[in-house]
């Protein structure tokens, strides 16, 4: 990570300041405010404001004039409930506002979630900085042969090489070319709005991004999987973190019914239910096409 | 407004706590935390939380690793900037969360704005109490005879004093037959879902409702006008106030350039350039139509 | 049903029309253009328009030139990938309008889908028609002991009588008011936007609804479900069939991956593989609380 | 544009098929489905699908039961009464599915408009084609000194050339150094995901994209729009005159009320009032900043 002393001295003087509020507050939150949490080579997460707590989600499913409940025990079982049924509109009255600083190819996925609020740094305003995503060696892998738009193994050492000098040796030529088409010496110098147009995709960029506690669990579902590129999911991973620390209970709910539930569609029912009556089910006979009864087979922890 | 004791006692409670944060906080804000701000006759709106002031407005459209800037007064010209030119993205990283009381008929014109969380009192689930919203005689008017939607002028004294007896009449029998369907003595009792069905739209509910301050100046600009009906127009009004102590800046700037700007079409602006030029315009050479003529003449303080 | 001569006659010429397009077309969608679908006492859902087809999920997943595919066999199979991966943006390229007619407090629930465009008649621009939802005896029944929010028995016949008897005499005395506060002999007449509080909530209103494909299967999974209320899963039910005719694959994908899918969590993964095992579980041991026990074992197909 | 004879093939086979449909069709639209409109260099435009026209409008704003009205001259004027006063929900119900190639650094721009729905051409699961966006000479443009994010003059000839050699030469070594990390001689060859990050913002993708005739309004109002960049403002202009095409009354409406209209603050009409009363106004005097009172006096036609 790259902040500059500047960055690092401003970050520290907004976590010194304290106020105070009648708003309701989590501890844990409180601690990550403003902290820089790395991801990737040069990018992060930080938090920048919250809104609400555990509390906060049984006071709104309560629609009630104080605070949600009296005993703790009732909100977890509360939210335990309402995360079981999908009721979304409780988990919405919380709010979250992060600065992350992430390659230009991940905001491009991640702009795809569109109930959220962003601000992004602007190319067309400001110069971007020089930085470049370079993935660490073990992390650059080949085609995957079975899924289209996956990684399959690591690529060995040589090829990896190549490839990571590669990567550098454009982006620093392609960073050198839009400073050059910008500089002002004895040229008037491209706009900047253009001047971008020259800049790969693994640049960094930042934005200061903002939603709610149930949208943000839509993201983390979809980008803490295993499906999910690597490079976005390793930011997912870092605002669970984030998320448990805020609002404990509502998280703990999340992991047991959405991040590690499973889904089993109607044939798989029909197989699965034979299966446990003693039947004798494989994939000619269970309805299921071969990828499905792979998949089925690994759900339920047996071989296909 | 008819708060019990015992709600009253909650929110005097919930006033009472407070504890250190290091999230940007609004002292204006503060001061109007959980108060029940009375509007029509059982009514009212309470702010449950928020989340940033005016300087998360300015911090946000920097993109900036510490506060928005050094100098209120540079925050101020920003964000008037960002308003004039319909800037919306730094105004959505402010949020707010109310809980409304207000009648059914109100609360189907409200829930058309769409880009916000609500959480309502479900009447599936707990029993509606017994408030009916009965307008003071001076706002029972007819139907205004220019305008389809709108009204015109206030009614009689004796029509008025029939009117506020029908309505009462109507609100208590359709509850108690309410209560009486839903009561077990002897009898089954029908389902909430259904005996609901028998309640009148003048019948409070109440709900949490929570958007973003670029939304909530929509909801702003549309409710607090002249051609919103009384009765949503009062809520905007109250929530104007509450959104002045929250983020006074942009509250400003909202006036100056959205709640009271002017807007011209193309042959509008054609007429005006005409005016201004010591050209004799009227109506039948001004090439709009009688209603924007006089609305036009009206915008510009001129006898059509 | 109670379409009026004139309404019948316009939807009869809107049939008679015929143009020709270059545009996806649905054989068995064309069928249900305009054609009132009955639900309830007086409701309906007309189908308006429609956009896309089966293959227009398979030409946007691909961003192709033109059509889907050659062949329908690789169209069924992408959008079973589709559905069951959860990739919700190509079923988002379909759309459809409905005219639907419905009681007021089935659209207080229809309304909370908030990814739709709603044009609903005004009740303060015209006059409603005296249609008020009156429940069939066989759908009265008494607040469900289990479940706060549901259904339990049917009533008694003489139960049921009394309270039909109360909800049409209720519904027939506010509705006279309605048109005595807004009628103008010798009187000013009461503003429509206020006479319109004195209706109860099984006055029937409608409007024009338009969703895309992805949210509409959101709405029908939530709303053709058993924990639904009656009087908005029959809507739901009808709609189903429609989109039958529409998009037979996807709907063939919907029902079998969605609708009829069943969702287990961490905890009852964990069961569900020693039961596999042929280890013996039971509310005990399983880490399930009562309720989630319940509902595993009915899920498998084994008493709790 | 670069449309290989396969994808020729496919749009005339698509313009050559018709069906019969119930459904509104708008003849000016039926010409321009699926032909690819040129813009920039390797860019277009092509409709894919839309829903409705004119009269659809107007048949949502009555929620009637047949075609929208009798006379087309009642259509207008409902139709321009809808646009003044900013009604959007009858515009919501038309709808419009567009197939855009586009260089990478306007879609970041695009996609920020949320209310769309959107396919993309992936390049985790596709290798993207050699193709990049070389602005013309003349679009080549310095940065201007008034405006911190927009264009000043144009370049002179020799610094332009210099430019457009570095954009080619740099867009040809990244592509060239992308295809070898993909490609498998004897090596694994770099998962497609990861390689593309090489590709510099100038390269063109392809998206579906389909929105609603309000929601495409606002993006032509902010895009068509002397502010926006020149390379999205080109696909707006284009677009507005499909638009044209579609829906006349709404699009003609569109231009006199929102395209050409002229906002003024409530600074701004006290200055007017005064001009009108033939006060003597300054920048002194007037109450508006500086960049303001400039804006105001262009607005009206005046030296400043």
């Amino acid at each position: 990570m790259s902040l500059t002393e500047q960055q690092k001295e401003e970050i520290k003087k907004q976590r010194s300041i304290s106020t105070k509020t009648k708003r309701a507050t989590s501890f844990g939150m409180e601690e990550n405010l403003f902290l820089a949490h790395e991801v990737l080579d040069h990018g992060f997460v930080r938090v920048i404001d919250y809104m609400g707590n555990d509390s906060s989600i049984v006071q709104a499913a309560r629609v009630s004039y104080g605070e949600g409940t009296k005993k703790s025990r009732d909100d977890k079982a509360l939210i335990h409930y309402l995360m079981r049924h999908w009721h979304s509109t409780p988990f919405e009255m919380c709010e979250v506002k992060l600065h992350i600083k992430l390659p230009v190819f991940v905001a491009r996925q991640w702009i795809r979630h569109r109930t959220a609020n962003v601000n992004e740094y602007s190319a067309r305003y400001s110069i971007l900085d020089k930085e470049f995503y370079i993935p660490e060696p073990k992390n650059l892998a080949s085609q995957s042969s079975s899924n289209n738009q996956g990684r399959g193994d690591t690529l060995g050492k040589v090829e990896a090489e190549n490839i990571i000098s590669t990567l550098k040796r454009d982006s620093l030529r392609c960073y050198e070319n839009y400073e050059d088409m910008l500089s002002q010496e004895g040229k008037k110098g491209l706009a900047r709005e253009l001047a971008r147009m020259n800049l790969p995709m693994n640049i960094y960029t930042q934005w200061y991004w903002k939603t709610d506690l149930h949208n943000l669990f839509n993201f983390l579902r979809l980008r803490n999987d295993k499906h999910a590129q690597f490079e976005i999911r390793v930011y997912a991973e870092k605002i669970c973190e984030i998320t448990k620390s805020w609002v404990p209970l509502a998280y703990e709910a999340f992991e047991e019914y959405q991040l590690y539930n499973q889904q089993f569609s109607n044939s798989a029912m029909s197989s699965l239910k034979r299966i446990i009556n003693g039947e004798d089910v494989d994939q000619e006979n269970c309805g299921m096409s071969k990828r499905e009864w792979i998949d089925f087979c690994q759900a339920i922890g047996r071989k296909p």
